[in-house]
């Protein structure tokens, strides 16, 4: 089993320094912990709030940072993999709400967040690519950030390209549910988990910035789609979990949930039978 | 707003004259109740646990059996659309699982079941078409039955083609679920309704047939995701939804559930970062 361990940060806005040191003391402890998977918020290195470009490219970095290096030893010794979001300054100049996945030999991979959850549209630049599942020492990880999941083509896509775990720095706003439910994002990542038959980790943050609070509903999902385990009081979500379990989609001899799907169909409606008249209406009883 | 009822019957396996009665009582008591839209259960006019074809044949009928005109009288005065389900005598001579909607005037389509569930498979053939948008006068609804739901690409089809609310006959087996959960069917429809933002309108069944148990989990949820009806002690679900609540999938100036998708993005993972070069560990720190 691969033991996966999420925790919701609560980094300071635009604070880099204290943050890669929030960021590094969480590693640290979750390692401590036996975690072989680490996950991060999403941009735990750099707060989110941010209400312009400037503000954000202030605390943006490269992937080449020291950052990642320092993650990279915090592992070295467990053989852990890390995924955690940060400002990216990109080769371009633009700036990317991105995750880097990141191992005791450093980066493995970073992904920028395609789909932008509303005023991020105005600070940052959606990615260009689609998702990476990357093949690492604990598992193939897929990544998505946030609002990416609530796109259910992608998990799929990570589901079908073989991930085992889709792990999801996310920064979910908190947001009034009906008594006794679900924050309707942990609702979609466990169907998400069902429907593919994979695990799925989100690491949610906490800390209020500039008025905007948090859900904090962390989540590590099992891939029956079942939430196994939560954020506890200090913000730490813990679950072991056998990853091997993802690759047979086949849930008895005769379904196939990859198997079963009917690609060719889907994208286009058919208008109501057209290859037949429709039948007249008898007025027999 | 639109009245939608759900009517959870037990049909009888193979008996075709009760259950067109079982489901003319259960549209005329409907429409007494104000339905729009009444839907009944997956497979309502023949059962479902057959254990061959020939046995499904001997109870299947055309999608011109006079039923259908039934439903319609039974819903003339009112203008309601009934969607239920019953095992379809193709003109090719094939069995299909399909579900009719029936409006005043007539059967406006039928749909044959395009995923198949397990043992299903050695009963029926899979519908060859996608899955319809109905212009109805009470609403463009989509079809889908059961199974077909858990493949996320079916409700995005159907939202994108237009629908404002999906009608799902199902026939959701018996399964136990951890203390507390949902059955997972319904957090799938929850999800789906979600992230497309339209309504959705599932119809379980009850009634044990050769050992075989039912959810009974019948649940209406609206464009939000939520549930806002599910069966009462009689089986019967009732809600009064806005549909055209579906139409518009902003959920703020900046955001566009379908606006936002990345559709040339689907369908293939990324290899991590192959336009760059792994970046170098660092050993500053």
């Amino acid at each position: 089993v691969t033991r996966i361990i999420c925790r919701q940060l609560a980094p300071i806005l635009g604070d880099l320094d204290a943050n890669i040191q929030l960021t590094l003391d969480a590693i640290r402890d979750a390692v401590e912990c036996g975690a072989q998977v680490v996950v991060l918020p999403e941009l735990a290195l750099s707060g989110y709030m941010f209400t312009s470009t400037a503000e954000a490219r202030a605390v943006a970095i490269t992937a080449q940072h020291p950052v990642f290096a320092q993650w990279a030893d915090a592992v070295r010794e467990s053989g852990a993999v890390v995924v955690g979001g940060f400002a990216e300054l990109g080769d371009d100049a633009l700036i990317y709400n991105s995750a880097a996945v990141v191992c005791s030999t450093g980066t493995l991979a970073v992904y920028r967040k395609v789909h932008l959850w509303d005023k991020e549209k105005l600070v940052f630049t959606p990615g260009s690519l689609a998702p990476p599942v990357v093949d690492t020492s604990v598992g193939r990880l897929g990544v998505l950030i946030c609002f990416d999941l609530e796109f259910p083509e992608m998990p799929r896509t990570l589901a079908l390209g073989g991930a085992e775990l889709i792990v999801t720095p996310t920064n979910w706003p908190l947001e009034t549910v009906p008594a006794g439910e679900r924050v309707p994002e942990v609702t979609v990542a466990m169907a998400a988990a069902y429907s593919n038959h994979v695990a799925i980790a989100a690491c949610d943050r906490v800390g209020a910035e500039r008025g905007q609070d948090w859900n904090g509903a962390s989540c590590i999902i099992d891939e029956h789609g079942w939430v196994v385990a939560t954020a506890d009081q200090h913000g730490v979500a813990t679950a072991d979990l056998d990853l091997s379990l993802s690759h047979d989609k086949r849930l008895s001899p005769l379904v196939d949930l990859f198997g079963d799907r009917r690609p060719e169909l889907y994208g286009a409606v058919t208008a109501p039978r057209p290859d037949r008249p429709s039948p007249a209406i008898s007025k027999e009883k």
